[in-house]
């Protein structure tokens, strides 16, 4: 049993920052992505998702039709988009966008087959390879991506009829699986977490039963994908299925210690195997994924929430291993590590949940995004600097500068249904008590009838105050940054005790509750055992890890130094930079320039002074240096 | 016209630290590489190197015969050794080895075809794919192998066979390039420097005519290997044509500007150049060796001399991306680096041509032997991480501990000619001057009739002695680290000019000059402009690079900082240790351990000493944490 119920997104009404990036999402994003999808912007690539759809409708009319287009998995960015666009109709109210969706919806509908398949890669043609390929093929991911879809447009909406189809779809694929007792798991994960989600919905017990079985059952053979590809005379990117780490195919979920493999797949399987976890009450599941869990967070997690740290199969590395520079940490990974964290959360009430869950936010997955919505990174390097980011061969992936939308557009649309259903993660309940995860303005609806009013300028402020209507209690986290930090009700200091990382307050109709975080700037240091960032330090401000640009620097960023014996200084909010924010200022040194690649001759130091911006907005300003961690003097 | 004529290596009977290695490389290295060449050592794997020539020479004669084994270029295993044991013969006067040396050249002779091609790989078999594929057949490669080979050996013995034999080869060569105008040039160049060599033993024309039209055609038709490929319906790995880069093929070599590609193939690349262009006295050709010569030391070199920073294509990386874990620095590419300085120097006298031959020479040339001869290195790396290296997919090829011999044995053969030859590398004469480019302990003779007698503990001592016969200039080279020195002769400080890191001292029969060089470890700091040192410090101590074992440290390197107030402390030489050794000292300090992976609480630094070994011995006691270059607090 859960411990904290999410709200629905349609009980959130954002403002302050969490607003802005909302109405990003609302007014640039979805419209932008969802002519992408149809085909209208002239110098994108061609996506041809909608039309796909069309196409496999048609082809299962017998109408005349044209062929697939795109990815295996071009489905999922429409599925993607639907679920953005639904969770905005929930925070906007926006009728024309909900009439946008039901047409896309109505594509959807006509293209699932007679026996529920929903796929448009193999209605359009070649029927006869639906699931020969669980490797490659995407139909699962597919299938859960449309799944969600359809659950955050019913949420929104009420309208069941993508639900329907999603609710079809996964009888279908219980008959495969379960009925027909076809053998194999997903290729790439995601299905489990979406199935959940159906089942939360609509009770429908197949899906709980479909996702638990492809939880137990996953690295029980690891030879699976090895005997699948034996079976057909066909392939798509040629995959290695003997690669078991990457396919998460080793070991039996239960059994796993190490995060590994594709931090994407890693992220959603580890989402999916947690709700499974608490629904179902199976312990060693919850160890497994707490262990999982752990090896993240403890070994294998950028201080920006970035995780898999290798671009060798955009995955997870050895413990410890967290280059700067070569660096993957996807845009996408670190939303999935927000949906383990918020699943992680559900069952045990621990500030370190949301402490992750906001530091991936505010930092890797607010990077993703260029400040006017239209260009994302997938890659979130923590070091960049122009003649070898993008040149070496190291780091031809780490890119100066975002991309506009491209062929594989996974991490664009996944932004987009993040920001817009933040309130799912900033906002929970259970019984008479509301939890307060993240710090987000605006007002909550909850089900036991309280609301809140949530005023702040948070992450630029530390100060967040709460007008609540009803009666009941307030759990607010404590991150574990903000050593110091006072709670009031009615102007009245509280003395509130710290329960693994949350602070309960009972309030009454109208009182006025202020929780005040300390977010002044400190020098954060890693541990001594990851090699990269020996005699480093970064600053963090609140949840914000700050970094530093040449724009900002003289265009010199490698020769700066941190002086750690002075402290950094947080300056006044700036509404002209950057679309808004705070910068940082501290006194530090830089060493002075040096003629010859090795000489004996000390450098001199000159002191400086050292300029930060959020991690989350460099890029914005043309290509320059940029550097998370300073080697400390 | 050469400014500096090396001498033969016949002419250098070393003594002191040169001697300990030349007498590993005779008494360890070549008997055990002959043994593998014939695969007379169990749990090697199989060579087949010798086999090929029988069965070749077999072929040749219509007999029943094997197939060919091993890798395309397995034949320059062969001559790899016959010039190593040609040199060891030069030095060690060993009649029983030139016995064995005889009896290979004696099947090497056999397998030359009538028309004087010579390779195994194409004679045993498939005579129709002769000089087809340039690309990737290595068949100018090997024969460039075998002409050093016949070089060396002629000069060691006087016996003509495999000159003659190598000679027949070049004139097929010639005819089928030249007179018969085939396309293409050497996929792996090598034969260029090579048929130099056989030109100045032969003063055959042909041969400098093949070396500069292979220069001077290189790159001219970028597109080459692209046609070549068409025109043929095989293919050894499917190595890719269009790298253009990679290939050396991207440009016209007089238009070159930075050292690209694979590191090893560039260096016997430049020093081929180079020696056309001293040769023709080819201006235009000069100056681009001069430009990659920096383009290498200004701007892409270890400080250990390693080059070929990435492991993609063991090739240059960009400008000052030298990463000390993701490194590749292969032990040959340092070799090609000292021949291309021993060619630069040739032509222009400059110290600091000296200077990058012996940082090359006694750290990642050297680095690349165990202590017992049996083990090698071919990647180089200035950091090792157990649970890193090795594990990490970007680290995969960074080994904790050497390698035994395996199949594709460039590097062992490789170090063990240069070592066995470096007489020619540190000795050279030019009328009535004699040049100490490198300070090596033993008995010179030169064409002009002077001798010198040197004495020193070099590297571990910085007094060299020498006692002079004949009348003359003695030529010592000032390395650029010694900014003090001394000079004496019969005991009298003499007041020299250093004129580009040279100093000339007249002698006459029977003098004693001394010079006396500062050996004392500095701390030495790269260029701000390499990201992956900011803030680090490494030490050195003449010509040595230092670096920092577990095994001495706590096994653990990664919390080590340096104090550079502090100054490093050489102690006594060790015979015991690693062979015999002097390890360094240095108060620094040592930053307590943290729980978590990031924190706020500032890292206490603790007093410590630091325990250094010259970098060329690390891993020769197991696997454990490695640092050249250590943060400075």
């Amino acid at each position: 049993m859960k411990k904290i119920h999410e709200i629905s997104v349609k009980n959130y009404k954002s403002d302050g920052f969490i607003k802005k990036y909302q109405e990003l999402v609302h007014n640039v994003m979805i419209p932008y992505q969802y002519k992408v999808l149809k085909d209208e912007i002239d110098g994108v690539e061609k996506s041809g998702a909608i039309e796909n759809f069309i196409n496999a409708g048609k082809a299962l009319r017998g109408e005349e039709h044209g062929s697939f287009y795109g990815m295996v998995f071009q489905d999922s960015d429409v599925a993607k988009w639907i679920e953005a666009a639904a969770y905005s109709v929930s925070v906007f109210q926006d009728k024309e966008l909900e009439d946008k969706i039901d047409e896309v919806i109505d594509l959807v509908a006509n293209a699932q087959d007679r026996d529920g398949y929903l796929d448009t890669r193999f209605t359009i043609s070649q029927k006869e390879r639906r699931w020969q390929n669980l490797l490659e093929a995407h139909e699962l991911y597919c299938a859960g991506h449309m799944m969600e879809a359809a659950c955050a447009y019913y949420e929104a909406t009420g309208k069941r009829k993508l639900l329907d189809v999603a609710e079809k779809n996964a009888e279908h694929i219980y008959r495969h699986f379960i009925t027909d007792k076809a053998e194999g798991y997903p290729g790439h994960p995601e299905i489990e977490l979406a199935l959940m989600k159906v089942y939360a919905v609509t009770g429908n017990k197949h899906c709980l039963e479909l996702a638990k079985h492809f939880i137990d059952c996953r690295g029980v053979d690891p030879h699976y994908y090895e005997k699948e590809i034996k079976a057909r005379d066909w392939y798509i990117w040629g995959n290695n299925p003997s690669d078991y780490a990457y396919q998460q195919s080793d070991t039996p979920l239960k059994r796993l210690y190490d995060a590994k493999g594709h931090a994407v797949r890693a992220g959603y399987l580890y989402s999916g195997m947690k709700d499974v976890a608490t629904e179902t009450d199976d312990k060693e599941l919850s160890e497994a994924c707490k262990r999982l869990w752990n090896s993240i967070t403890q070994k294998r997690m950028y201080i920006t929430g970035g995780i898999g740290s290798t671009c060798h199969g955009e995955a997870f590395s050895t413990d410890y291993d967290l280059p700067s520079d070569t660096v993957y940490a996807e845009t996408c990974a670190s939303i999935a590590l927000m949906m383990f964290a918020e699943r992680m959360l559900a069952d045990e009430i621990n500030g370190e949940y949301g402490d992750v869950m906001e530091t991936a936010f505010y930092n890797t997955v607010l990077s993703g995004i260029q400040t006017d919505g239209k260009e994302f990174f997938y890659v979130n390097p923590l070091e960049a600097v122009p003649g070898i980011s993008e040149v070496a061969q190291t780091q031809r992936h780490v890119r100066l500068t975002r991309f506009g939308w491209h062929a594989c557009a996974c991490c664009p649309p996944n932004a987009a249904r993040l920001i817009a259903s933040i309130g799912k993660y900033a906002y929970g309940e259970k019984d008479d008590t509301v939890f307060c995860n993240l710090y987000a303005a605006g007002e909550v609806s909850f089900k036991n009838g309280m609301k809140l009013y949530c005023k702040t300028e948070y992450p630029y402020s530390g100060e967040i105050r709460y007008k609540i209507e009803g009666n009941g209690n307030i759990a607010m986290r404590i991150p574990a940054w903000s050593k110091k930090y006072k709670a009031a009700k009615n102007g009245c200091e509280l003395s509130v005790y710290n329960n693994n990382g949350y602070i309960i307050i009972s309030a009454q109709n109208g009182d006025e509750i202020t929780l005040t975080l300390d977010i002044s700037p400190r020098y954060v240091y890693a541990s001594e055992k990851v090699p990269a960032l020996s005699g480093k330090a970064s600053i963090c401000a609140g949840p914000l890890v700050y970094c530093f640009e040449g724009v900002d620097n003289n265009d010199d960023v490698l020769s700066l130094r941190f002086d750690t014996n002075s402290l950094p200084h947080l300056n006044e909010y700036d509404e002209k930079l950057l679309c808004g924010t705070r910068t940082l200022t501290v006194s530090g040194f830089k060493r002075e320039a040096q003629n010859s690649l090795y000489s004996d001759s000390v450098p001199a130091l000159l002191k400086t002074d050292i300029h930060g911006i959020p991690y989350s907005l460099w890029a914005n300003r043309g290509k320059n240096q940029m550097r998370v961690w300073l080697p400390v003097k």
